[in-house]
């Protein structure tokens, strides 16, 4: 089981927390529960650091951090034992999450589960810091923003748990933000592939590393509500999914920004460099464009985009290299991005002309396409998004139980 | 260097510590620094403790408290860097403090202090939670409240510091408290026997325990001021101090509470009891005055002195008894201790005597009288005591350089 940050957020949720755990426990099962740092403690520590020092070394930056999710595990122990049942927190390192030694963004090398094992065994509930781990150099290590995450998956696996659930305060997956879509239906199982774009493409359930990791391992995931009872989403393989819906949900985001480079000259590797630095000035980049010029030894243009938050970064990455080839750098922040994501469309080939068809009915200007096998993500206008997945949502009969079904190309019906 | 909560409170107040131990280590010397969580924060933790709990798990409760001086210990490391060395930050447990396993309350087993010549030889200053350690059974532990006193004491002993060196609030160890005396002195060195006595009565500059360690281990203290330069009161060996005056410091408590027992049997045992039943219910005696009955077979009176705080508990824990045996318990809670304490005593009988005399000039009712090879304490009453204190403090001179010396019994001269 693992709680997000609102789901400890005060006393109250803490303890209705703790109630969940120790009712899995009554339940007959032996749990392991992952705890987030406590509503916006970690924000807070960041602040703390950032008034001491504009560029905090990233071992010490771990090991403040790391501090909230212990908090968070030590009073959910003292609130379990108090429901008559015996609980002990465990930092990452008791934990046996050993890690990397790339601190603030380190990687899971292995996990020894020994303490956990043995603790379990002595009918204790093992409640686990989040986001952290030691390094193999014993140095406290952060996983990265989300990487509580993470830290419930790969126990999961480690461990051998016939589920791992994660409780936020949303009620599952939706097949579109339900603030947007009120008709939004609650999708009761997805794959893990479906997850990972959904993630990618703007889903704020899951983290998309703890999907890839799930993947990889074989974890069922359960996203569940820590506030309301009842099902939420599983994510499991896709030979395990039931129905194959052509399209799963719609997603989208707000907070894209797009940076256009006119005059890029047409040789060999000038792209190239364009990616490193942009790499270098720690940018994420999403989709990227390139017109090839029509005249041989004529410049092209390349357009990409980034999270808006990146965007004076991905500047100031680009400015010694644009003066030095001569490439004009134009940027727009008010980009968004809608995205149809379906296991089933591998199949069906017309469902990117029902796309664009949809958009243009709704006189929105798509800017950028980029598709995948089970994806189709287009840029448009910032304002434009909320419309867009409306009629997405709507033009593919998502809510309710008309859901389009396309024909299961494999996996077995259970 | 060890650092209290004080020093490292705001972001201003890190850097000025941050830079003290900057300037010890360009002045030649290799640096570990022990800090105590920021401020509050301690306080703060134990209130969101007792928020989910009313009698929370010891062992968790360390895990929640432990979190403090990591955040110090990593931020000052973040500014340590920022001035252009090398820090890094140690949790108790990192830098090798072993104790048992007694949650809240631990003592120090055992210091295996490789991490930390590791990190020396590697030009680094160290930077250690204060206040923690851990377990024999690798759990977290704590020392119990001022225990980072002891951390930095019992560091300084297992890598053979030349100087512990205890930065607070105040400028070193006074002869009176300046706020009731302004006249005080600094002192410029007592003995661990003074000190022992100084804070057992009251001088909150160290914990007395960290004053046991440091003397059963030969090590040099120096309490000094975060807030200004100059030197502070070094805390050596008798054998090493140079004056031996008559009466080093008047030191006083105003949360003292007194206990009186009437009716207590005349019976072999009936003492062991009482003393029994206050130890299980964590109550700490101070002073213990018994009348002895008269006549054989009649009853006795038992009177002592609690900290304020403990009357309750203190309370609680006789009442069982006090009605099997037919005890009266009464107590009065507004009682205060004012106490001499100087080495040269052991040879000046008539110290009592100039004591309760001048008490006696100036209309104070002595309640209760404890004594020592080097200490004389009265229990008065709690509103008498800054003119106790102001009156003893002139009565043996002890403002300025007109100290009474007394002759020297032993030690060298140097």
């Amino acid at each position: 089981m693992k709680f997000g940050g609102t789901s400890v957020a005060d006393a109250e949720r803490l303890r209705r927390a703790a109630q969940r755990i120790v009712a899995k426990r009554e339940a007959g099962n032996r749990v392991v529960a992952v705890l987030s740092a406590r509503g916006r403690t970690t924000d807070f520590l960041i602040a703390e650091a950032q008034e001491i020092s504009p560029n905090p070394d990233p071992r010490e930056m771990d090991m403040l951090l790391s501090t909230g999710e212990r908090q968070s595990c030590a009073l959910c122990a003292m609130a379990i034992n108090d429901l008559g049942h015996r609980a002990i927190s465990l930092t990452g390192s008791q934990a046996g999450i050993v890690t990397d030694t790339s601190h603030t963004k380190a990687r899971i090398v292995e996990v020894r589960a020994d303490r956990i094992h043995d603790a379990l065994d002595e009918d204790s509930i093992v409640l686990v810091a989040g986001f952290q781990g030691v390094s193999t150099t014993k140095d406290v290590t952060t996983l990265g923003r989300g990487g509580s995450d993470t830290t419930a998956v790969a126990l999961a696996a480690a461990i051998g748990a016939d589920i791992c659930e994660i409780y936020t305060d949303v009620a599952g997956v939706f097949s579109a933000d339900p603030r947007i879509v009120p008709g939004a239906r609650k999708l009761p199982v997805v794959s893990f592939e479906e997850m990972l774009e959904m993630s990618a493409s703007g889903a704020g359930v899951l983290q998309l590393r703890s999907v890839e990791y799930a993947r990889n391992h074989g974890v069922r995931i359960h996203c569940r509500s820590s506030f309301e009872d009842g099902p939420g989403t599983v994510v499991v393989g896709e030979e395990e999914t039931v129905e194959q819906p052509l399209i799963t949900a719609v997603t989208h985001s707000t907070e894209e920004a797009r940076v256009t480079l006119k005059g890029v000259p047409d040789t060999p590797g000038a792209a190239g460099r364009i990616a490193t630095v942009l790499a270098e000035g720690n940018v994420n980049i999403d989709m990227i464009i390139q017109n090839e010029p029509v005249t041989e030894g004529d410049r092209a243009d390349m357009s990409f985009t980034v999270p808006r938050s990146d965007l004076g970064d991905a500047r100031a990455a680009l400015a010694p290299l644009a003066a030095e080839l001569g490439i004009e750098v134009h940027t727009d922040e008010a980009m968004g991005k809608v995205s149809i994501v379906g296991a089933g469309m591998r199949s069906h080939p017309g469902v990117a002309a029902k796309v664009f068809s949809t958009l243009g009915d709704e006189e929105i200007n798509i800017e950028m396409i980029s598709t995948s096998p089970i994806k189709i993500s287009c840029v448009i206008a910032g304002d434009r998004v909320p419309g867009a997945v409306q009629a997405l949502h709507a033009a593919f009969a998502l809510s309710g139980s008309e859901t389009i079904q396309a024909e299961k190309p494999f996996g077995r019906f259970t």
